[in-house]
C-alpha cells in the first residue's frame, strides 16, 4: 500500500492468470486492503479462486480483500449519478471511497432535466466534505451542484451517450468549463480515481 | 425578402463600400425590412450614410431599416443569456425575432451556477412559445430550461470562455447532448439564425 | 409523463431484465403512453413479455404502449430521409411525433444528388408546420429544404457513411452551417429527440 | 515551367524582397508564363517594380507575367462561387485555368439556399469539361452540381463562415462525403490548385 | 443509370434481403450495367441468387451485371496501390473504371519507401489520361506521382495503418496538402468514387 | 459573496467602463473581499480609479479589494510552477487561495526535466493539505508530484508551448491520464479556479 | 533485406495463407533474418508450418527466422516499459533491436508514479547508447528519462489507457512536448519502428 | 550546461528585460556555450546589449555566445529543408547541431514534387550519421529519405501550409506514419530539439 492507502490492481490490461497470481500473493498480506478494479468475469473468477471471501461488486467491476471496508473516518463523501446508466462508474467511486476509509453516500437519478430531484437532496449535499458527480451526455450536473454547495466537487464524466457525446468527451468538456467555481475533473469513467481523490480530500487531519 | 421574411445582409465578408452600395439600393424599398448583421463600425457608418434613420444596435452589431419593427404577432419568443458576456449574441437573436414580427423578451444573467435566478423567471418562461437560450463555457443552461418548460428550446452556444471551451465547441456539444428532450442547436454565436428560427416557430398560423 | 408528454424509456444503457421490470410497472398505467426507444431484440422481447399488445417497430427500435397513437392534433410534421440507410432514424422521428399526437408524413430517398425527387415533394413540404430532415454523408439536404420552405427545419444528422463522414460528424457540421436560415440541429441519430421537438413545435395552441 | 505548365511562385512564405528578386529573374524569360499567387500588397509592389506590365488581380491575390493569357485551347472550365465571400478564391481558380490556357467562365452567388439560381445556369454547366465549385459554410453546392452534370466536379472548400465552420473544415468534410459520384476535393482556399487541376483535366489531347 | 453511367447499389447499409430484391429487379434491365459495391458475403450470395452470371470480385467487394465490362473507350486510367494492403480499395477503383468503359491498368506495391519501384513505372504513368493513387499510412505516394506526370492525379486515401494513422485521416491530410499541383482527393477507402471520377475525366469527347 | 467566499469579477468579457462601474459599487462593501480576475491594463486602471488602494498583481492580472488578504486559516496550499512561463497562472492560483483565506506557498521552476529540483521541495510538499501543480508543454509534473505525496493534487494545465502543445490541450490530456491516483484537473490557464478549489479543499473544518 | 537490415513482413494486413506463402519463400534464404511482425495466432501457425524452428514471441506478436539473433555489435539499447500493460510493445522493440544485431536490455514497471523505481535503474540507463521508453496513459516517462541521461530517447507511446487517453494520443502528445531535449517519437504502439530506429542509432561505425 | 551540452534559453515566454538579465549573467561564464532560441528582435537587442559579440541568425531566431561554435567532432548531421519556407526551422536545427559540436550540412529546396533534386543529394545523404528532414504541407520528404539511406532520420514537421495543413499537424501525422522504418519525429517547428537530438545521435563515442 503506497503512502498509507490500499493497493489497487488494474485488471483491464492483464490476463486472468496474471490477476490470479497477484491475488495469490495478496493472500499473504491480510493487513493491507487490496482492490481489483476493472475486473471482468474472468478476472473476478481468478481473484475469487485465490481469495474466496473477497467482496465483489460486479456492476462496479470491483473486488476487495479483506472484504470488510475499514471503519469510516474523516468527512462525508457524497457520490451522485445523473442517470441510472452512470451507476456502474458511480458505484466504483463510492466503493473506492469506502475501502479507503471514508463514510460515503450514493444518490442516483438526479439529472438536471428534473431539477427537483437534485434540489430534494440539498440537505445531504450540504453535509458533504466533498461531492463526486458522475454524468454522461451533457455532463451538466456538476455545474449545478457546485452552485448549490461550498464543498469541492469532483466531476466524473461518463461515456454514457451517443453521437456527439463522443464517448464522454462532451461531458468532460462541460465539466472543465463549469461556470461555478469549485469543480475539478478526472478522466472519463475513472470512478476509481474519483473515489480515491475524494477519500484524500475528506481524509481526517491526523491521517495525512 | 425571401418567403415573406426580411432580407438580411451579412456584412462580415464585405467591405464597407460594398455594404454602403447595398444600403443605397435598399433605400428604394421601404416596404421590406432589411437587416444588416455582423456590422462593425465601418459597416455601420456606411449603412447610416445611406439610411440615416436606420436603427443601430452596436452591441448586437445589427442595423435595421426601416427602423421600426413590425407590430408583434404570433407567440412569445423568450431569449435568455446565461451571463453578461453572452449578451451581444442574445441581443442579436432578440432583435432579429422582433424585426421578423414576434413579441420577444430578453433576460440576462441566469446561469446555472445560481439556479434561483432562472427559477425566478419560470412564470415568463412558461408563457414562451419558444425559448432561445444563449450560453458559453459549459453551455448547461438549455438542459435546465428544457427540463422546466414544454416549449421548444433553441440552444445558442457562444464563444465565451477560454482553454477547453474551444471557442464555443464545448457549449455546442453540451447542447447537442442535452439530457432533456426538446432542445435543438444552431451554430456558435449565430444569434441571427436563432432569432430567425424562433420567429418561424412562433409564427402566427395564417402567416405561414 | 413529464409536462404532458409520453414517458420514454431509453433502453440502450439497460439490461433486458431492467427494461422488463419497467414494462411490468408501465402495465399499471394505461392512461399514459410509454415509449421504449433504442430497444434491441432482447429489450423488445422483455417489453412484449410484459406488454404483449405493445406496438413494435424493429427498424426504428421503438416500442409503444398502449399501441395506438393518439388522434392527431396540431400542425403537420413532415419527416424526410435522404437515403434508405437513413430510414431507421427517420422512422424513429416519425413514430415519436405520431405517439406525441401529431399528424406526420414520412418521405424517403430524396437526396440532393437527385434534386427532382425533393422538388417533386414541394407541395407536401409547404403544408408542413415543421420538417425533420434526416441525412448522413454530406448532410446537405436540410440546407436545400430550408431554402424551399418557410417552416422551421430540424436537421437530423445520421451516422450513415464511412471514412471522413466520421460517424455523422460531417453531416452534423454541414447542418450547423446551413446557408439558409431556419435550420437547427439535434444529436447524430437522435430520431427520438427530433420527433419530440417537432411535436412540440407543431403543438396545437391550447396544448402548451 | 515544370512539365509544360506555367511556373508559380507562392508568395505567402516569402519576404517582398525575396519575391522581388524572383520577379527580376523572371524578366529574363518572357517565353514562359509565371504566376505569383497569394501576393499581398507588398509582394505585388515588388513584382510590379520588376515587371511593370504584369497583370494583377488584387482580389485573387494573383499576378501574371507576361500579362496576356494564352489563347484558350481544350475544354471549358466553369468556376462557380456559392456566395460573394467565396469570390476571391473562385477568381484565383478561374484566372489560373485561364493562364494555363483553358477557356473559363466564372459564375457567382449560386448557393443551394436559392436553388433556382444554380438551376438557371444548367445550360452553361452542361457545356463544361470540368466544374470547379467553391463554397464555404455548409459546402453543399458541389453535391448538388455533381447531381446535375456528368462532368467531373472539383470541390473547392473556402474558409468562409464562423463557429463550427472551423475555417473551412465543415465544407471540406461535406465535399469529401458528397452523395453524388464525380466529386473530388482540394485543400481549403486552394484556388490555385483547383484551377491548375481543372486545366489538366480539360487539356486538349495533344497537349499532354 | 443516371446521366449515362452505370447504376451503383451501395450494399453496406442494406440487408441481404433488400439487396436481393434490387438484384431481382435489375435482372429486367440487361441493357444497363449495374454495380453492387461494398458487398459482404451475404450480399454477394443474394445478388448471385438473382443474377447467377454476375461478375464478383470478393477482394474489391464488388459485383457487376451484365458481367462483361463494355469495350474500352477514352483515355487510359492507371491505378496505383502503394502496398498490398491497399489492394482491395485499388481494385474497386480499377474495376469501376473498367465497368464505366475505360481502359485501366492496376499496379501494386510501389510505395515511396522504395522509389525505384514507382520510377520503374514511369513509362506507363506517362501514358495515363488520369492516375488514381491509393495509399494508407503516410499517404505520400500521390505527391511523388504528381511530380512525375502531367496528368491529373486522384488521391485515394486508405484506412491502412494504425495509431496516428487514424483510420486514413493521416493519409487524407497528406494528400490534401500535396506539394505538387494536380492532386485532388476523395473520401477514405472510396475506391468506387475514385474509379467513377477517373472514368469521367478520361471520358472520350463525344460521350459527355 | 456567494456561500462565504469572496466575489470575483471576470474582466475578460467586459469593457473597462463596465468594470469601473462594478468597482464603484464594490466600494460600498468593504466587508467583503472582491477579486477582479483577467484584468488587462485598462481594466486595472478602471478598478484603481474607483478603489485606489486595491492590491494589483499585473503578472497574475488580478486585483483585490480590500487589499489585505484575511489572516490565514485552514491547511497549507502549495502551488508549483513547472517553469517560469507558467508563473502568471500559478500566481493567480496562489493569490486566489490567499484571498480566500488560506496559507499558501509558491514554488517555481521545478519541471520534471530536472528531478532534483522537485525532490528538493519534498519537505514543503509533504506539509501541504493540497497541491496545485501548474505545467504546460508535456504537463508531466502533476503525475510526478502525486507519486510523492498523499495530499490531493490539482493539475493546472497552462497554454505554454507551441505546435502539438495545442494551446494547453497536450498538458490537459497528460494530467487527465496521470498514472498516479489523486490528481484532478481544471481548465487550461484557470489559475483562479485552481486556487478557489484548493481553498475549498484546505478549508478549516468549521468554515464549511 | 533492404540496406543491410533484416526484412520485415507486416502481417496485420494479410491473410494467414498469404503470410504462409511468404514464409515458404523465406525458407529459401537462411542467410537473411526475416521478422514477421503483428502476427496473430493464425499468422503464427502459418509461419511455423513453413519454418518450424522459427522463434516466436506471442506477447510481442513477433516471429523471426533463422531463430538465433546475430551476435550483438554496436551500442547498448535500453528499452523501458512504464507499466506491465506496455510490455508487449516494449518487447517488440527489444526483440527487433536484438534481431537487428544490437545488445539490448528490457526493464519493466518504472512508471513516474514511483520515481524510486526509475532512479534505481540510473546506472543501466547511463550505459545506454539509446533508450526506448514505452508508456501509455500520461506518457510522462520519456520526459523524466531524458532529463537523467545524455543518450537520445525514443518515445514509444502505447494505446494503454481509456477515456481521454484516446488510444495513445495523449501519450503521443506528451512525448512530442517533452520538456527535456533529446526526445523523438514514433507512432503509437510501433514497437517495431522504435526497435529498428534504436538499432540504427546504436549501429557500430563500420556497419553504416 | 546540463550534462555536457550547451545551455539554451527559450526566449518566447520571456520579456526582453528578463532575457537581458540572463544574458548579463551569461557573460560571467565564457567557458560554456549558451544559446538563445526563439528570440525576436527585442530579445536579440537585449542579448546583444549584454553580449555584443554574440552570433545572431535572425532567420533562425537564434543567438549564441561565445560566438564561435566548437571544432566539429562526431558524425555528420545533414539537415534538409523541403522548401524555402522551411528554411528558418531548418537553420535552427543546423546551427544547434553546430553549436553542440557536430559537423553539419544544410540542403534546401529538395521537396518530393521534384524527386531529381533529392536524388542529386544522395552522395551527401549517404555520408550522414543522422539526417534531419524539415517539411511542411504534406510532410512527405522524410518517408522518401528514409527509403534511400540507412542512417536514422529525424522528421521535423513545420507549420508551413494553410487550410488542412492545420499548422503542421498534417506533416506531423505523415511523418509519424512514415512507411519506411528509421523515422522518428519531434514537435512542429522544433528546430532546436531536432538539432539537439541529432547532435546526441552523432556524438563521438567518448563524449557520452
Ligand atoms: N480503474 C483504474 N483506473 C485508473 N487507474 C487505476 C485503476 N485501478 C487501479 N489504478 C492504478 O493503477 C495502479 C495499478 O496498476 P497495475 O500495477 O498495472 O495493476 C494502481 O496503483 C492505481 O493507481
Ligand atoms: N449573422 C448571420 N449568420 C449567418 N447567416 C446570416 C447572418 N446574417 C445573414 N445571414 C444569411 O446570409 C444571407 C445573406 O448573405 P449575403 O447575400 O452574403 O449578404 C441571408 O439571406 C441570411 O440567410
Ligand atoms: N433515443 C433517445 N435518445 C436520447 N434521449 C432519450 C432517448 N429515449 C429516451 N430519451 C430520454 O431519456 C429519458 C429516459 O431515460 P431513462 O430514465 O434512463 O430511461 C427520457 O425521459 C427521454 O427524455
Ligand atoms: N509492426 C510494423 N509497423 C510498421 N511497419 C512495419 C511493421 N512491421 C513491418 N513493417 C514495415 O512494413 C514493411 C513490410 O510491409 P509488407 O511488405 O506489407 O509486409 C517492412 O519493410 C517494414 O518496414
Ligand atoms: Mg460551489
Ligand atoms: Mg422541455
Ligand atoms: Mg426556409
Ligand atoms: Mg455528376
Ligand atoms: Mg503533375
Ligand atoms: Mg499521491
Ligand atoms: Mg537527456
Ligand atoms: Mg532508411
Amino acid at each position: 500500500a503506497r503512502r498509507g492507502f490500499p493497493e489497487a490492481v488494474y485488471c483491464a490490461g492483464k490476463t486472468a492468470a496474471q490477476v490470479g497470481a497477484i491475488a495469490a500473493a495478496v493472500a499473504e498480506r491480510p493487513d493491507v486492503t487490496t482492490l481489483f478494479s476493472r475486473a471482468d468475469d474472468d478476472h473476478a473468477a481468478a481473484v475469487l479462486a485465490a481469495l474466496p471471501d473477497a467482496a465483489h461488486d460486479p456492476a462496479a467491476r470491483l473486488l476487495a480483500w479483506p472484504p470488510q471496508p475499514p471503519a469510516p473516518t474523516g468527512g462525508l463523501v457524497v457520490v451522485l449519478a445523473a442517470g441510472t446508466s452512470d451507476l456502474p462508474v458511480a458505484r466504483e467511486a463510492h466503493l473506492t471511497a469506502r475501502y479507503l476509509g471514508r463514510p460515503s453516500e450514493l444518490v442516483v437519478d438526479v439529472g438536471v432535466a428534473g431539477l427537483h430531484r437534485v434540489l430534494s437532496k440539498l440537505e445531504l449535499l450540504r453535509r458533504a466534505r466533498v461531492a463526486v458527480v458522475a454524468a454522461g451526455m451533457d455532463g451538466a450536473l456538476p455545474s449545478v451542484v457546485a452552485g448549490l454547495v461550498s464543498a469541492p466537487v469532483i466531476g466524473l464524466p461518463t461515456s454514457v451517450g451517443y453521437g456527439a457525446a463522443f464517448g464522454g468527451v462532451a461531458a468532460l468538456l462541460t465539466m472543465l468549463n463549469a461556470c461555478a467555481p469549485g469543480v475539478s475533473v478526472v478522466n472519463i469513467d475513472n470512478g476509481y480515481g474519483a473515489g480515491h481523490l475524494a477519500a484524500q480530500i475528506a481524509a481526517p487531519e491526523p491521517s495525512r
